[in-house]
């Protein structure tokens, strides 16, 4: 196995070296992206639909849609902002090679946020940094309330954490403070916003803490 | 990444190797094995323990529990049957080479039916065949019901399919219809349980079907 993990840990490099490339062409052009990452099914395209319908009148907003194979862009486009489209072809991640040539399909000079959807997966995304301001989790109530515990990597490696489906707690055994310890023994501070994308419950906070960061 | 690809294909060729060496012992021995496998949260382990719960009257059950950091070991581990645990350490998946010496800590001679839960996650573990019987994958109405068209591979390869959670089909937008031709496009006449781990519902016609194939 030493021999994979060499060819891994070039991989690794390769992909920071990369993932500087996003960051300078981003920090140049003024704009400020996100790394949306989740389970499949926790919510990480009805978190953007809402999070562009709260901000599209005082942002510029882009996005990009990664998946393994159908995908989410058609949902995205009918909400009339730039997106384009990465189809990993079964790799089970967005990199930072993936999304450098992705961005040159984007109108960043006219950009203020860049959404960036990863691919539906709760381990390998937190390998392989995409060179983007934040990387926002995106938990759920219906997924349980050991999930920082059993995926430790993901929570380690949050900026922000939003739990969504948060209308979903009066069906469900759900132990937010339980989640939270998990959590917060992790990432200690971390910041927090429950949501529920379904009825719109939390959405302004977090839609304003997002804004105060693009325009700071 | 050519020399990328080249390593992957020797690492699953040798991943081949070692499942066949897994399903001749568990042939030799009279084992019939499962590698259950879903999303984070979807139920594999509520599934393992109200499968033990209804055939552990009429087979013999042991069980590997497969987990990247803490693990499910302990609920499988109350119920009282021989289970062992493989703590990937991080890797999105089990393979072959962790569950060959899995297999020396539990008494297979003395096992009917061997679940093997698998790595929450929806992509990477089609890719590594394990040498069991049959692939389970469990889906979850909590998941939505796109699920087949966005993870192809994961339905492609079943030999099983459950849909868990179905108790929430009365809070959840979710049709089983649009999500039943998804997996028929994949994987036609796939074998599919609606089960509902919570409250119990179809529970009984899965493990029903599960003892005929133990006692064929």
């Amino acid at each position: 196995m030493s021999k994979r993990l060499t060819v891994e840990e070039h991989i690794l490099s390769a992909n920071e070296a990369l993932a500087g490339q996003v960051r300078d062409r981003l920090d140049v052009l003024g704009v400020l992206a996100l790394n949306l990452m989740a389970s499949p099914g926790a919510g990480k395209t009805s978190l953007i639909l809402r999070t562009i319908a709260d901000l599209r009148d005082d942002l510029r907003i882009a996005a990009v849609d990664g998946d393994v194979a159908m995908v989410d862009v058609e949902k995205i486009a009918a909400t009339g902002i730039p997106v384009t489209l990465i189809n990993t072809g079964g790799s089970c991640h967005l990199d930072a090679n993936m999304l450098l040539p992705a961005l040159d399909e984007l109108p960043l000079a006219e950009t203020d946020l860049l959404l960036v959807e990863n691919v539906g997966n709760l381990i390998c995304p937190a390998n392989f940094a995409l060179g983007v301001h934040l990387n926002v989790v995106i938990a759920s109530v219906a997924e349980g309330d050991d999930k920082p515990y059993k995926y430790p990597a993901m929570f380690r490696g949050a900026d922000v954490l939003l739990l969504n489906k948060i209308d979903m707690l009066q069906y469900e055994e759900y132990d937010v403070d339980y989640f939270r310890r998990g959590v917060e023994a992790l990432n200690p501070g971390l910041t927090f916003f429950p949501v529920s994308c379904k009825t719109g419950e939390g959405i302004e906070a977090w839609t304003a803490w997002l804004r105060a960061r693009v325009q700071a």
